[in-house]
């Protein structure tokens, strides 16, 4: 059942974003190019896994985890349109479309990403049906892991980060900003609302953590092993900027093998929390299958 | 002794942002093109404004509204960082010093203003002395009037408005999201810490949107007719990049009238309030010296 429950809550996500979208009072010329790129179907991976995670903790709390989930989306959406203009990854393609400087313009581009920054945080506060309580959590955790001790921190170092000098260390504590802490978000906003213990917390955070570093690996090697057509956007693209990546850092195989590393602790976590909860949270598992690597990738090296 | 209050004001203002940058926890090399951009001294208008009009309302809930006060001055450097950039408004001084793109690079740039407008609202959910609700109402205030229904689109029309077609109603429109939506969080922050009544609110709003607007004309007024010893960045900037201003659209001296008659009308707002409380509020009409032009000004027309 686990693999179609995720395509439920995808729907959900997406649904819950039309609606949102539908009644949105954002001037049309402003909210359009926002629009544009919201709608580029991503994963939803994020969003995805917040409700999910809530669903285990508290399904009758569903609702409530709506508006952060569509905040997370917001967000995670602003940092790829800033993170592709030219000043930064410089990356003419995204999820399968013209990336929002190269569909419009620059300027519009930096001005949709501060948009949906700024309105992350108002679709939390609005949310009639969450506590100011639980807000304020919210806002407190989303501010701390989106912002300049969270993935703003972890941009900035991959700015800096260079193919020559950088070792694993480093780039594992890039990721865990860049990537991490907006997966660590996810399971957190479910914690704040589905009133997750602090045994529980701790494992969901590590689960996110073993998570977000195996989705980058296997971003890295989809990235270094595919085409195009596969990613949605330009490949080969982290060897064209001599970026550090954990291929470059690790070859082909290694990273194959942290990777196997990184979600055999993420299923461990899994089961740790089935074990304490007295409660069945197996489906966080079905997102391991978003790290699994196309048949050729490793067979041809 | 009004003139000394807003220094006071200032002071505070100042103090608080050292001591809040002393106990910041963003790692260095992310929060010191922040610092730096922070650090460059700005006339703070829009938190003193706040905290001398909280100051009106509730004198012993002053420390309520440092949070606000610097969350507000972080949102303000943020915009000023990102319409500086090449791609918006292509600035290169600012506050008498480069400006952030120029000091370190474009990327830097636009990581500082999404560190800046993302801590904004950290700042204000931290602040262990304001109650949840009061957080909620003011993180909603400041998202809707810094985002893409108030300052973001404000800079969306200011993109797209030129000196060929537009009108005065669209330069006001462009304005009043832009600037004008900053000011009245200032006047509104203060009102929900300091529980304004509705009336008393109705009035602070009033003041702001004419103070918001008479600022923009003195700013029109300054860029043609300064020069940038006086304002610190470069002047004359409107007229070559060929932008819409209230001078291109009514000449210097139908400039100077019409930031006279914004000036009179935020001066009625505070007699009125002053009326209606049956308390002085008189010490707002400080903050029109702002809006005050150099004696040459209109007389070598």
């Amino acid at each position: 059942m686990s693999d179609q429950a995720l395509h439920v809550f995808q729907k959900l996500v997406d649904d819950s974003l039309d609606d949102h979208i539908l009644y949105n009072l954002t001037p049309i010329e402003v909210f359009e190019p926002m629009v544009y790129s919201l709608e580029s179907k991503g994963k939803r991976l994020r969003p995805i896994l917040l409700l999910a995670t809530l669903w285990l903790l508290d399904v009758d709390r569903l609702d409530h985890g709506i508006s952060s989930a569509l905040a997370l989306e917001y967000i995670h959406t602003y940092s790829l349109i800033h993170d592709d203009l030219p000043a930064m990854d410089d990356d003419d393609f995204r999820r399968g479309k013209p990336s929002a400087h190269k569909k419009y313009n620059e300027a519009t581009a930096i001005l949709s990403g501060d948009g949906l920054l700024t309105d992350a945080f108002n679709i939390i506060v609005a949310d009639e049906q969450v506590s100011a309580h639980e807000k304020v959590q919210l806002v407190l955790e989303l501010s701390e892991a989106a912002g300049p001790r969270g993935m703003v921190a972890g941009q900035v170092y991959d700015m800096k980060l260079d193919n020559e000098t950088g070792t694993l260390q480093e780039i594992q504590k890039m990721h865990s900003l860049k990537t991490g802490q907006l997966f660590k978000f996810a399971v957190r906003a479910a914690g704040v609302i589905g009133n997750a213990s602090d045994e529980q917390q701790e494992l969901l955070d590590r689960f996110a953590i073993f998570f977000g570093r195996g989705f980058q690996i296997h971003n890295d090697l989809m990235d270094a092993t595919s085409d195009q057509e596969v990613t949605g956007k330009e490949t080969g693209q982290d060897c064209v900027h001599n970026k550090l990546t954990y291929t470059s850092l690790l070859g082909i195989e290694g990273a194959i093998i942290e990777l196997a590393m990184e979600t055999e602790k993420a299923r461990e976590a899994v089961d740790q929390l089935t074990e304490i909860s007295g409660r069945d949270f197996s489906l966080l598992k079905t997102f391991l299958t978003y790290l699994e690597l196309p048949e050729q990738v490793g067979t041809d090296e």
